[in-house]
């Protein structure tokens, strides 16, 4: 049977919600133009009332339960109700489309088994780096490399902060209230700064990868909320820009996972990535660097994004192909090595606070030392007037527990050390 | 009937007809976990014996009879055969991995047609940028954008070129030489440095775009074979590189489509972009600028981007839905109007070399008035010890015809023109 419309129930009528509707009435030629059929919002789902009240429904069971709805798109975000509306959109013959990374990384198996399963297509590129098809890019357009390496500014909100400090040399408080009035950043901006999202973006794009699932907990995640503006400036007049970057590189002794702040240089391909943008650097065994840029936050390019999906699925479903080739797809039994994070290696620039008296450096580099840490540059900055004195160290490449052994035996040192030595990996 | 394994036809064996068995060969794990079957190449056509005798096949007409054969690989390149070859094997029921942009641009509508009449997938991810997945991002990740512009450097051997006589001050001839030397440019490189390799692939682009055929001959085509190293030196010094760019833009009067050496500064995102290198940068009204950046030559990457193809058709051929949703959807008896190239709008550098006397200055100036040109910025840089004077200007934006306007009336000037005004547009 050949659908006359594709009918969609929307279920989370919020910013991202509201501009799908928005570009779906604006763009309908466009979708009717390549999916051949028009695309119809029947139901929206939301807590509250909304603006359009004869489409508003209560109840998501309700919308689960239309067998005139072919196309659920889930934007509630967060981990309950929306996994049960995506398991249950499945079972009930539902195609999905979702821009819920903390589900995906969460219940991967669960989701992409059951789509399987109930021969249904989940589409979510808007997951990952807002309107950037980075999802579709490693997994159709890389399908045949051997991945080596993925990093990106995955997170719109960390990134305009950081942008924010660097160029204005503001604090993070104030950065963080910059972002918020610039749309940017949530009242609760805890799962953006924390890097939670930016680690469960990283868990799907890894696990589309490696063909297998792999977990936020494999993930080492370091947020942004105590970076110091100082190290921001100084690190600038050194010539860096700092980023919160997430890592994934294929070691010959497993899958080394981090979100932690980097300091990139002014020649990375990061450094000019600024404000709400984000990147994506994948590197393939043949393809080498492929990089992807664009919009990570704001209403309209996560909406595109969404509404991408939609008519990319609706193709399908018009001819009732939907789900029959997997979207996902990958060996449940296959397990992954993943490297310890102790075991990870990477060159640091260390910023120590110190008693202002001889010695004091002697020590520091024969415990670095002792640690197997070898320190590329050295620079002790005039900061006179105060009590203190201040080294700056740029070290080789080290493994990090060896960092974190050294700085573990220095800041004890009581002697020596005024406050605890700040600690930032820096991205080659 | 489910496909036990996917058989595949080469046609071409050159440079990356023979990376293509080789990732083939080497990823076939990766292949047979994403398709489910495995990909087995069972002939392989070429002018020339090859150095898999068992493989091959003289005939192209016998690969695409073989009914054992589901999918035929087209890698010769050029307008015949190859556009036999495409439309034969889709009305014999094969599906189409290309990587010709040159058969692709010239029978869009032909091949199209054919592939939706057959109900028949052609993919050619391999056509444009190299190893970058800008055909499916584009037609895919942007499918609800009304595109506003895409521009690019859509070419590794002209970067390449461009690229060494920017950093080592060499002529064209020679860093043509060094690209060949390279295997970054071939012995007959002409489609390549007259631009017309770009203008394929910006016509495929603007045909995915704006859902209609757009022609190469609806494009302003110039190449970098007459680029002056001096012009190339004299910008450097003003902070421009010089790339060449092919550029579709949607204004208000039509589609504006060019291929040009273009400068752009340090600031610009293809500033960076060197040696063989290709990026793409695609403008929507709601993402916003969405980059594509990734390796444009060379075996490995097009290999790469050819086996993707292979891999993604595959999924789709195993469950016997390849074709079913069309692969480029468009109108064909849509029109897309087309911009005039002198109505063309920019701002350009301009070297003149004019006799060295009193009052040549303001005669130029007087020229470029009355045609509507104003200048942005003017230099006269010494170069003492010549029997000419150099004046370099910066034009503010214009429409191509007043520029060009302009420039006839002084070039026939022979009282204050020595040689021919060098004219390059300055991309924003």
């Amino acid at each position: 049977m050949k659908k006359k419309f594709i009918n969609i129930g929307l279920i989370g009528y919020g910013t991202v919600g509201k501009g799908v509707v928005k570009i779906l009435e604006e763009n309908k030629k466009i979708a009717l133009r390549k999916v051949g059929k028009a695309i119809c919002i029947k139901s929206i789902c939301d807590l509250n009332p909304i603006d359009k009240p004869e489409l508003y429904v209560k109840n998501f069971k309700d919308i689960i339960k239309d067998p005139e709805i072919d196309l659920i798109v889930e934007l509630i975000g967060g981990y309950e109700p929306a996994r049960t509306i995506i398991i249950e959109s499945l079972k009930a013959g539902k195609n999905v489309v979702t821009a819920n990374k903390a589900v995906l990384a969460k219940y991967w198996n669960q989701i992409f088994t059951t789509a399987q399963d109930c021969q249904k297509s989940i589409y979510y590129e808007a997951s990952v780096g807002g309107v950037i098809p980075v999802v579709q890019g490693l997994s159709e357009g890389l399908a045949s490399e051997e991945i080596l390496e993925i990093k990106g500014i995955l997170n719109g909100t960390t990134n305009y902060i950081l942008s924010e400090m660097t160029k204005n040399g503001v604090s993070y408080e104030t950065a963080l209230k910059n972002a918020q009035v610039a749309g940017f950043a949530e009242a609760d901006p805890s799962f953006d700064v924390n890097g939670i999202d930016t680690a469960n973006k990283l868990a799907i794009l890894s696990s589309l990868a490696w063909g297998s699932w792999i977990k936020v907990k494999d993930i080492s995640v370091k947020g942004i909320a105590d970076l110091n503006i100082e190290d921001v400036l100084i690190t600038r007049d050194f010539g860096y820009d700092i980023k919160l970057i997430g890592c994934a590189q294929k070691t010959k002794n497993g899958i080394d996972l981090s979100v932690q702040p980097c300091l990139v240089n002014h020649e990375n391909a990061f450094a000019t990535v600024e404000n709400e943008y984000n990147a994506v650097m994948i590197i393939g065994k043949d393809s080498g660097d492929v990089l992807f840029y664009g919009k990570g936050a704001g209403q309209q390019p996560a909406a595109s994004a969404v509404v991408s999906d939609i008519i990319n699925v609706s193709k399908f479903i018009v001819t009732n192909t939907a789900g029959i080739v997997s979207d996902v797809i990958y060996d449940k039994k296959k397990k992954i090595k993943i490297l310890p994070a102790s075991k990870s290696k990477a060159s640091y620039y260390l910023r120590f606070s110190v008693l202002d008296k001889s010695g004091v450096l002697a020590k520091i580099s024969g415990m670095l030392g002792k640690h197997k840490v070898s320190i590329a540059s050295l620079s002790q900055p005039d900061i006179s007037g105060n009590d203190y004195a201040r080294i700056i160290i740029i070290t080789h490449e080290t493994c990090r527990e060896n960092i974190e052994g050294a700085l573990k035996q220095i800041n004890a040192t009581k002697s020596i050390v005024k406050s605890k030595t700040v600690k930032i990996k820096i991205e080659i």
